[in-house]
């Protein structure tokens, strides 16, 4: 099939840079001996992990249990989710996940530990430390005792730390990089002093990706975004604009005067912002000028008074968008295109798994 | 089921708060004899479009060919897409669906008039005129002139005119109000002085829905939201709080200090931020001083430092959320409650239907 054959708006992907950002990923982290456990969130399709599995990955990562059950289809011998197992429907979805692989639960509690052994469901458990985001996370101070409690408990078995520097948007930020690093020293060695070393210490985020050699004691990566890239990762500096394999196909649906409206909004694109606080909601490719800067749910508000082209209703547009791993969570396909054609349809079979 | 045997999140729908307002609403628009077309792109389910249908309005609105396809199943006789249909794939669905109910498209263009036309399929066609909001929309004189080439195309009839004004916030600003009075008069009076009064004039918005008899002319309304209503509803003076019958449930997962983390973000609210521009992504209820003020995909921040009431790990909370249309569209099912009972598990058919 044709791309033109397609109906509108639909995600598309670029097939050859997705392939160049999975190999090279791949080859960064073999190069320095981390493992690579990337977060399938963006992508939410089975095929897709598999991909990532054959080309090295050590596993694979999930926030939430349905995605998990979903992933499975993979075939990963190793699943991390990323996020607390809390629940009685939850934990029985654990219990059959861990029956059919190796499982490993990221958490900040006790209570949460203890909801898994007294299920009596044998999985790991990652102690997540909060570095400086301030989202999830206990201090380094309470992740010792944190883990000597984990300990005791019978059936799970600790394997590690896992943080998110979300915090840390700068890369060449030398006293940020430097405060991270010490941070994760000093952890790592406060297991080593206690005789437990963790085999695991799991970090990382988009746009530090490309840096994750330069932290000692650092020897897992869990990336999702740049198996696509978006304009987050571009304007974060973690890829180029050429390493953007996902765009939006959009039709102008209106023209007046200095504006047309294109047949996605927030129920399209989602409603994220770009994460440096640009302005717009997407870069109309080729149409420099036009900008996206308005939504409602279906509709796409671009201005083209200063446009270097004009539009008519019935025009496509190719949109770079914002936040990929939002967008394609509402799609109920996504393609894979070579040049002018579709090459691959891909159900997203975890899209909308929230529980 | 109990609603404590739900998993989290899980997006619930007070019944008889919904019942309210669904009969609220129809008793005004007979009071004031106006046409109402519920907009069903806020539930996405036809159970509730038959709902709708059986309370007497007059025909539902979607806007999608996608949305109609599924709409369908509740049985309208009357389905008007308020969006321009564009496109090889749109037509081919827009001709199967005329063959099946009676069809209305709003649209703003000779060229999108011209390809239902030209397809050879019989629907009427609604001209949206712009009455300020700069969104889609000719201005009154273009009106007029599009109005007079569409009814010498084959096929399509002209039915009215439709408009959405968005830009008015605030219904007690009675300048705006006079403004858009002024505006419908003389769309109106444009098209009786060519002796082709408009049998249609389609208008309304959330904020102005209860102000809508005030407007001479305006003979049909299109509300979605006041079927659930939201905290847009509500600050926007559309809606008192006890009319709000969508909640989200949601777990807490991690409690750290004066924050925890609930087990949603943007992927299961939207990103949405609240219309009027308050703070935060949601009221947590029964929780004063309790703020969600931040969110990743999978994560809701509260900040509970000055929250009234403590958490823990593993309890829930019910949010009020800002737009519920755009976190409905996100969610597989949705459920209908009573006291702590589930008493309707909907699949949001609707959802994702973007094309």
């Amino acid at each position: 099939m044709l791309i033109s054959e397609l109906d509108t708006p639909a995600l598309l992907i670029d097939l050859d840079i997705m392939e160049r950002n999975l190999a090279k990923v791949a080859a960064y982290a073999k190069k320095h001996d981390l493992r690579l456990r990337p977060h399938t969130k963006t992508h939410k399709i089975p095929a897709l992990a598999r991909r990532q599995l054959e080309l090295g990955a050590a596993g694979i990562t999930v926030a939430k249990t349905t995605e998990a059950e979903v992933m499975l289809k993979a075939g990963p011998a190793d699943l991390l989710i990323a996020y607390p197992v809390v629940g009685a429907a939850k934990l029985e979805r654990l219990r059959a996940l861990a029956e059919k692989t190796h499982v490993t639960v990221a958490l900040d509690s006790l209570e949460a530990a203890r909801m898994i052994a007294d299920a009596g469901i044998r999985a790991g458990i990652l102690v997540e430390v909060d570095v400086g985001l301030g989202r999830m996370g206990v201090t380094p101070d309470q992740a010792t005792l944190l883990v000597e409690e984990i300990i005791r408990l019978p059936r799970v078995e600790w394997r590690g730390v896992a943080f998110y520097p979300g915090h840390v948007k700068d890369p060449n930020n030398e006293q940020e990089i430097a405060q991270l690093q010490t941070a994760i020293l000093e952890l790592v060695d406060r297991f080593v002093a206690m005789r437990i070393p963790a085999p695991i210490v799991s970090g990382g985020s988009t746009p530090l990706l490309w840096h994750s050699h330069r932290f000692d004691g650092l020897n897992e990566i869990r990336p999702g975004t740049y198996i696509f890239n978006d304009r987050n990762t571009w304007a974060g500096g973690a890829c180029a604009r050429q390493d953007c394999a996902a765009t939006m196909m959009a039709t102008v649906v209106s023209v007046q005067g200095g504006r047309m409206m294109i047949d996605g909004g927030s129920k399209t694109f989602s409603s994220d912002k770009l994460s440096t606080g640009g302005p717009g909601f997407g870069e109309i490719v080729g149409a420099p000028g036009a900008l996206f800067h308005k939504m409602n749910e279906e509709h796409g508000y671009v201005d083209i008074s200063k446009a270097e082209r004009g539009f008519a209703v019935g025009d496509r547009v190719s949109v770079l968008m914002n936040h990929v791993c939002t967008a394609v969570n509402m799609q109920e396909r996504i393609y894979g295109i070579r040049g002018d054609e579709v090459v691959e349809t891909w159900v997203v079979e975890g899209r909308g798994k929230l529980q």
